[in-house]
């Protein structure tokens, strides 16, 4: 038998687009004599809808495109991804659902079982799991239809204090009572830097568990924060890779099941870190380019400080946008450095990325008049830090305003952490690009970026980072170094460690404490923070909600 | 038997607080000779405590509160909301539960059944759905206890689309078996001015479903977006209201169970819509004292533009804070009408409230003056009437920032759903106090507020609205007008109506089909709006969660 793994980029609530891309796809293959074509996680819609799947005619529209969907299904089948309705007055109105069409009509639906609702998934505010559990026969093969999650009923889990088996039961153990030959898997599984390892385990587990071989096809696009991946798989019954499609793009593949024993497993190789950011920045432009994409913008601007922050995120917008859809202001006051200008300035040139230069004396000297009564007497304290990041940020927003470009962020994962930023100045943004990479990563990056030419100004790089909003001001006055601090960072974001065991592993308690106490009293500041572009498994974001109000 | 209900305000993640203000309640009615204290849901560690529950350290805090609690229950039966561990190792790691303490131990402890994973709840995200039933026994009293959404198995809804039963089981209908005399159900159920009578159906419903008294102790207090009312109430076989405590405001109210049939019900007397209006002002309030006393701050600002919207929030922020807590600015431009200026003063002096004026003509002048080079030979637009928002947004901040008031804004709901707002302008602030409002409920509030004397100006109360941006504009030239505006918003938003119903229901197309689509594409600005106060079934903010990348 010979199948398809369709893995596509799709746009929430884009029915016409999506079903057309579809239907194009199962026209494409059935030409090439595939028997079956298979689609990812909510395919029809896009995912995640979110409270989209509250709305009537949303549902009714995944109805009405799958239908018309099964009416090619001729000499094919296709499983599509779609919500559907629970014909059960009783629970969540909604299914998530794999439709299976074939004969020009819906044969069967599969439901979700084990519905993800931890970090960015909140899938139990829709959906009613699946109770009732059938296998699908093409070409006389008995399949086991599962949908992502269905697999993860026992995952490797990146915090010391969560577990892995969320769920008190198991689709497979009542799939494979049914006896398939194999099983299928649609996913709409967002990357994390340390997720490709995991999501790996889970298949070899459950090839290892039942013995026979998966596919996986996952989902690939950036929807606003979550990246999909991709790297849709096919696993042979010893659990070898036998197949992984492109990372962060479009691609068809087809396998014919006849070949599965004879094929050879394809072999990991290069070096680990090289790849983990590597991926990292492919994530991060696909980020970019996604959302100007499906939102309709082709511009962007963002301010060029001479920092690594902006010199790393012009370098992935130039990559993902293009040099001349973007248009950058340098800002300098009289605390910026010449060399600052300098770099920034060579870099623009570097990439041919339209800049200009405006001086923020003139504006912060007006706002200080204008203060002056208020403020007679004060000393200049944190208040004239904040008024330049803010007037930089307001002329952005003017360029923004004026010309369509959109604002990008550069503020890094860090400085989120701990509240190094100033609100509605530089932490102004549709997308913020590096707010879930941490500040070492941002250096790695650099390197990255000049892996074959010095783009990134080498003097950008081995720099002090310094904000430059008081006369020679440096990160580290008030921080700690970087690379501690991300340990610390790492230990009590990401691992969710306490205090104290971060302080029993080693690390100087008063700066453990202080670190920690940043992150907590600076909720209040990302509440407002754009939406950041998720490549960790803990982003700042929708996957991460702290209270606002509470004792520290 | 007498028990008490205790109502209290708890505040999150502050353990020593909790557990103190419930070992205080505990002695204080012990000495009254009371048998069963009730407090609410999650009372140790406060709801909602969010991802705070992925923490070991804030699991483990609550269980030693738990501990220590049960020493002091001697001669007193006490039931406290806690999060406990599953010692099944398959499913989520917590219950949600009510401890039952007496004898200085732990005696029992009962798991929430039905876990709210909508709108603003998480539940399903941290914890496992019970399925163990018991009840207990006090005074020789058999009494079934609930967890909030444990009696909302059938529940009335807003949403046309949305359904009732979301559950398909019942912990009542298991615990009905038992033959309990009595239901306590603890609760954190949120204000909104849409579920006072939801809520009480709920509760009358499940006395005629099974016969028996119910006694409801709900949380009071406000965290950040939710506002909780307390408003628990003792309702005897016949489903009568017998006792309802304080909305708003602490209370521990002693009952004796001997004298609920000879008890006569309490009246709902008043005009609906005052009350409904009431609730809002006494909503906003609490919401607005409790974020700062929880957060340790004492002062506020504002930007007071002599219109509706910021002479209502700063009645609500004197009542709440105090007027010497509160310091203003106004800041007219060339656009500005004396009115307006005049307006904000009378308030402000008949309030009490500090006030300075910084004109921002000099401040926008050196704005354009940088900008000259990049705007060359373009007209004003759009760009300079954000500007000036924007100006007036750093103002604010920079007076925030040197005296340490917080910024609350003063957008109305009217205004974030479509989008006439200035991200990182009017849209700054700590906290929204009216984001949740429709303008028309806006001005019954400042009819309310003036309802004994002129507090806001009538000219404010009366004038057209504009955000005089821009020479003589009024809102009503690119909005259509607000009573027409909030009802099909409402309808959109609250009732989740397709476009295609509201047509239907004799709205114009063109304003239904512009007012959606401004609603759907802001989504961005929301995304970055503060924290807002919700009084609704629907607000913005964390129980609305709309996909930020679409196609509309």
């Amino acid at each position: 038998m010979k199948i398809a793994l369709a893995q596509l980029n799709f746009i929430v609530n884009h029915f016409d687009y999506n079903r057309a891309k579809i239907a194009h796809a199962i026209e494409q293959v059935k030409s090439k004599g595939v028997d079956l074509i298979v689609f990812s996680e909510l395919s029809i819609c896009g995912y995640p809808p979110h409270d989209l799947l509250d709305r009537e005619d949303f549902v009714l529209k995944s109805h009405n495109s799958i239908n018309e969907l099964a009416v090619i299904c001729k000499g094919i089948t296709a499983i599509v991804g779609a919500p559907s309705l629970n014909t059960n007055p009783k629970g969540k109105l909604l299914f998530n659902s794999a439709y299976v069409l074939s004969n020009g009509i819906i044969s069967s639906i599969h439901h979700k079982t084990l519905l993800p609702t931890y970090d960015v998934f909140d899938e139990y505010r829709y959906f009613e799991p699946n109770s009732e559990f059938d296998i699908i026969t093409v070409k006389g093969i008995k399949i086991a239809v599962t949908i992502c999650e269905d697999l993860w009923d026992d995952q490797p889990v990146t915090s010391s204090f969560a577990r892995g088996r969320l769920y008190s039961k198991s689709p497979m153990d009542q799939l494979k009572n049914l006896d398939p030959e194999l099983i299928i898997n649609i996913a709409a599984s967002p990357f994390s830097y340390n997720n490709a390892d995991r999501r790996k385990s889970v298949f070899v587990n459950n090839v290892h568990r039942f013995g026979i071989p998966v596919i996986y096809v996952n989902q690939i696009g950036a929807n606003a924060e979550l990246i999909f991946d991709g790297g849709s798989m096919v696993l042979n019954r010893k659990g070898e890779i036998l197949e992984q499609l492109n990372s962060f793009s479009e691609e068809i593949k087809i396998i014919d099941t006849d070949l599965l024993e004879s094929k050879a497993a394809i072999k990991d190789d290069g070096d680990a870190e090289i790849i983990r950011i590597s991926k990292i920045y492919d994530a991060l432009k696909l980020g970019v380019s996604d959302y100007f994409n499906k939102m309709g913008f082709t511009k962007a601007t963002l301010g060029l400080s001479g920092g690594i922050d902006s010199a790393v995120t012009l370098a992935i917008a130039a990559d993902a946008l293009g040099s001349n859809n973007l248009r950058v202001l340098l800002m300098p006051s009289k605390y910026s450095s010449q060399h600052s200008i300098d770099d920034a300035v060579a870099l623009a040139e570097k990439l041919n990325v339209k800049y200009d230069l405006i001086n923020i004396q003139d504006i912060f000297d007006s706002f200080n008049s204008g203060l002056a009564n208020i403020f007679t007497g004060l000393k200049e304290d944190i208040t004239e830090e904040n008024l330049q990041a803010r007037i930089r940020g307001t002329l952005l927003m003017a360029l923004s305003n004026k010309f369509g470009h959109l604002l990008l962020n550069t503020s890094n994962k860090s400085e989120a952490a701990v509240g190094y930023g100033t609100l509605y100045g530089d932490m102004n943004g549709a997308l913020s690009v590096l707010g879930d990479v941490y500040k070492t990563d941002v250096y790695k990056l650099a390197s990255y970026i000049n892996r074959n030419e010095e783009i990134i100004p080498i003097n950008t790089i081995i720099k002090p980072p310094s904000a430059e909003l008081r006369p020679d001001q440096k990160d580290s006055d008030s921080l700690p170094e970087y690379d501690l601090l991300d340990r610390i960072l790492f230990s009590y974001i990401e691992e969710q460690k306490d205090p104290d065991t971060i302080i029993a592993e080693g690390f100087d308690k008063a700066i453990v404490l202080k670190t920690v106490r940043l992150v907590n009293i600076n909720e209040y500041k990302r509440f407002q923070a754009p939406p950041i572009l998720r490549v960790s498994s803990k982003a700042f974001g929708f996957g991460r909600r702290m209270p606002l109000v509470a004792r520290w």
